[in-house]
């Protein structure tokens, strides 16, 4: 299988700069000294997440032509603020398809960016997504699945090995797949000598899974739904696997009272609100040394989408 | 009185470069379509507020032959964390002087940074700091009455005008008068059809009052220590005054309550921890629109080192 290179990401780079924020690596003074740790705030991009850079590199790609015929996602997550968000940049029509147990505030905010929000039951997504991508001739835009995406989520890779050339381990998030691959597509390429480590929940560590057995390793999606980190609960597809595989040098899982903790972090030390899936990184750097290499570390904030009274309750302890 | 100029705030930059965060502006898509807001997140900076800027320029321009003495401050604020932190990474001796009330957990932060930390009764702070200077030959760093501090400060001010070269409104806290001050100057040099407004708390409001009379306005530390937003506490010096004089637009205050709803706005919505001093620029936004000119917004988050027990009051609400 054919995978991206870092230059579909550098191209990527160049299509998304107006419309994803370039963050900055931030340095923590409070991080072990033989480890010293940089975050990259991804909750800080317009959306709150690192998914823009992906819907916006890929709608970028739509011809003039099929642009007044909009796009479509399926997702009850930040990939559907994402779509949502970077089509009224475009000034394109958007359709957002999300399950009807979607939570009112997540279909409040997609409405906010001018999107359509089409309520379906949580069987019948894809097909309804399919078919009004074949009534109205829109373009579907995948979460991860699609070489478009995947290369524009690898940009943060890029910013990253820009700033700490130096760079010897990444933390990236991985569910799907498409961030940990076009991430580590961006840094193997551009600071070879640097680790990617891939971070999972514990309760959604199919991937882990999958990379130890040489194969997609299935989990039900009632097991991954256990996760409080509603971003990672997807599987990588076949295309993010393949890149996993060749890429990543190690992945690690991280349990639900390690991310609350990781959470509690962010927010007193970082003064970043992260969400769950944002968090798992900084929970590996906390709590998994022993399985990490050494040396100056990246972790990716991925997100900071989380509902106020969870993040209320974790801040109580 | 001789302003500082640009062309400071210029040289500044060069100096702060390794050490400061470059922040970068971030788009709120919840702000109100006809008055467009960015963030500007000093919370983001290594110690947690702007100050990092002024202190690094400062003894940045310390000559070598004195740098083996070290420098002194007196804080227990976000700038004795500033001194501390710029101090280490220069491979300076810092002490800082602090009054015997200050928390045990900013002590320990100061320590964690290699700084000596000097515990005195309150009333002598400025006494000690004077004697140690004396007696070791080290180089005061004051929070705000000083050329180089301003100048450093201003930074700031240069990103945002560089960033948004068509902002039209800049809020920025106003409490010594160094950060105002050094903003106000950059940004009237390079985008000069920008209004800059500084933002107090009406329990602080000393400097607003001074503005209005043309004058210093003194008002008692007791009333200025009623605000919750206690690195608004501090009043202009005559060299502040006179900056905020000439290049202030206008300043407006925001009222305890605001400062706790922007707080929580902050959080949910921009993902940031914010200290009560750093959201007075958001409640300004939020809250006193009617005194405000329109048009493409910037709000200065100053910091972000809040005590974990009040961010989680004001988030519980």
């Amino acid at each position: 299988m054919e995978l991206i290179t870092v230059e579909d990401v550098t191209a990527a780079a160049e299509r998304i700069a107006d419309i994803a924020v370039r963050t900055p690596l931030l340095p923590c003074a409070w991080a072990d000294p033989d480890r010293p740790l940089w975050l990259k705030p991804e909750n800080l991009q317009p959306i709150g997440a690192f998914k823009i850079r992906g819907a916006a590199n890929a709608i970028a790609r739509i011809p003039a032509s099929a642009r007044p015929r909009g796009v479509v996602a399926y997702s009850s997550g930040n990939h559907a603020q994402a779509v949502a968000y970077v089509a009224k940049r475009f000034g394109l029509p958007a359709a957002i398809v999300v399950p009807e147990n979607t939570p009112a505030v997540k279909i409040e905010a997609t409405r906010g960016h001018g999107a359509e929000v089409v309520i379906v039951p949580i069987t019948d997504r894809e097909i309804v997504a399919e078919r009004l991508v074949a009534e109205r001739g829109a373009t579907l835009i995948p979460p991860f699945d699609h070489r478009d995406v995947i290369a524009g989520q690898g940009t943060l890779g890029l910013e990253v090995a820009a700033d700490l050339p130096s760079v010897d381990v990444v933390l990236v998030p991985v569910s799907g797949g498409g961030l940990a691959s076009g991430v580590a597509t961006a840094v193997k390429a551009l600071a070879p000598s640097a680790q990617v480590i891939g971070v999972e929940p514990e309760l959604a560590g199919d991937a882990a899974a999958s990379l130890a057995a040489g194969r997609l390793v299935r989990w039900s999606p009632q097991d991954r739904e256990r996760t409080s980190a509603d971003g990672l609960r997807a599987e990588p597809s076949e295309l993010t696997f393949a890149h996993l595989t060749k890429l990543l040098d190690g992945i690690v899982t991280v349990s639900e009272e390690e991310i609350r903790e990781a959470i509690a972090v962010l927010a007193h030390r970082a003064h970043l609100v992260a969400e769950p899936s944002g968090a798992v990184t900084t929970a590996a750097y906390l709590h998994r040394s022993s399985e990490l290499p050494k040396g100056a570390t990246v972790a990716i904030v991925s997100g900071g989408n989380i509902n106020p009274a969870d993040l209320t309750a974790i801040l109580t302890g």
